[in-house]
């Protein structure tokens, strides 16, 4: 991907510019709104000031050209909605667009989002599962039952090596890391059966989502 | 954690709270807007109505009984300063607050907040990640520089073991798993040296970001 087309430069919409700029992608932002859209002058090739629900302004834009269209408008559905086709409609290659819920995801893909993202579901839920115990320190969801774990380390494996405690075998998960504790920003990702588990820390464990929080009571 | 307090029930409060439900948690959430609090319902053990800016109302609270509480304003940054100081002051054991960007976690932080979050930077990071290259099928960050990608299988690896290709000795990062292209919920995490590689489907791979990319040139 070389260049992308960001409509809606409110927060979500800027810091995806942002992001895409320090992945040295070629950033072009859209908003009607002359404060929001300076927002992200610093991380663009160019801001355009226009509305993007008018045909004729989408026109002008040539949305075939851009390798990504993004429809970060996140308080308007309608809007969001007749953005996601106009484009559909002008043969943009590749739209994602931003949804509140499932029911505004049914209809962006219907009416031609190839993705749809939800900033407040996705934290939410992360948010929930994070805290929901204090043996956990971070969680990253993987893919459908499956997810990491940073955990406090169990007091009975402290001074342990992964082999000897046999985790792998015994519980059908898979050390990842280990965080040290003075240390926090060393995390050790060269993981051997060797590897000691020290009495203060975390490790991260992969692994099926039910196992890891039957394991580290969570 | 068993009890948690959530104040604001707009998308991002309201997916909160559910998410917290279907922990097993017990949920207790506030909105000042009936029809806001009512949306939340079905997720809660007890909604309650009311201005939590209001030191008399949050006194009749007892936050200090809550494992947890969550301050999910959205909108309205003074308020969400306020309910978060107001909380400390009450003695709230962990308090997590939400924020737009940093200049608000920073105050947050200050005023009382013990973790502060973003939904719409890390959705927005995640967004510019995930569709930077048509290569990448997800993307997760795992710890400071190191990150999990879920790529399409180089050509040049179709039908060999991971053992064959020696991928951990020879590019330093690790194979977590295997999803089949036909069946893509079924992914395979049970990874050894004999797991073969597909013509069809995509690899998780962890290791540092720089490294992945460079590998599979994202």
């Amino acid at each position: 991907m070389k260049n992308v087309l960001i409509i809606g430069l409110g927060r979500f919409g800027c810091f995806t510019a942002q992001k895409f700029n320090e992945l040295g992608m070629q950033v072009i932002g859209i908003d009607a709104d002359e404060t929001k859209a300076g927002a992200a002058i610093p991380y663009a090739t160019k801001i355009l000031i226009g509305d993007c629900t008018n045909m004729d302004f989408m026109k002008t834009l040539g949305v075939n050209n851009f390798d990504l269209c993004v429809v970060a408008i996140g308080d308007n559905f309608l809007a969001s909605l007749e953005v996601t086709s106009l484009l559909k409609d002008l043969h943009a290659s590749y739209v994602v667009s931003r949804a509140s819920g499932e029911k505004e995801e049914k209809f962006l893909l219907r009416n031609g989002a190839d993705y749809v993202v939800f900033p407040e579901r996705e934290m939410a839920s992360w948010t929930a599962l994070r805290f929901s115990s204090e043996q956990i320190k971070n969680y990253i969801d993987v893919t459908e039952g499956y997810a990491i774990f940073e955990v406090t380390i169990p007091k009975d494996w402290h001074g342990k090596t992964i082999g000897e405690i046999n985790i792998r075998s015994k519980f059908g998960i898979n050390v990842l890391g280990i965080r040290d504790a003075q240390f926090p920003m060393n995390v050790t990702m060269d993981i051997s059966p060797s590897s000691l588990l020290p009495v203060d820390g975390s490790i991260l464990v992969l692994g099926p989502t039910s196992r890891i929080r039957k394991v580290f009571h969570l």
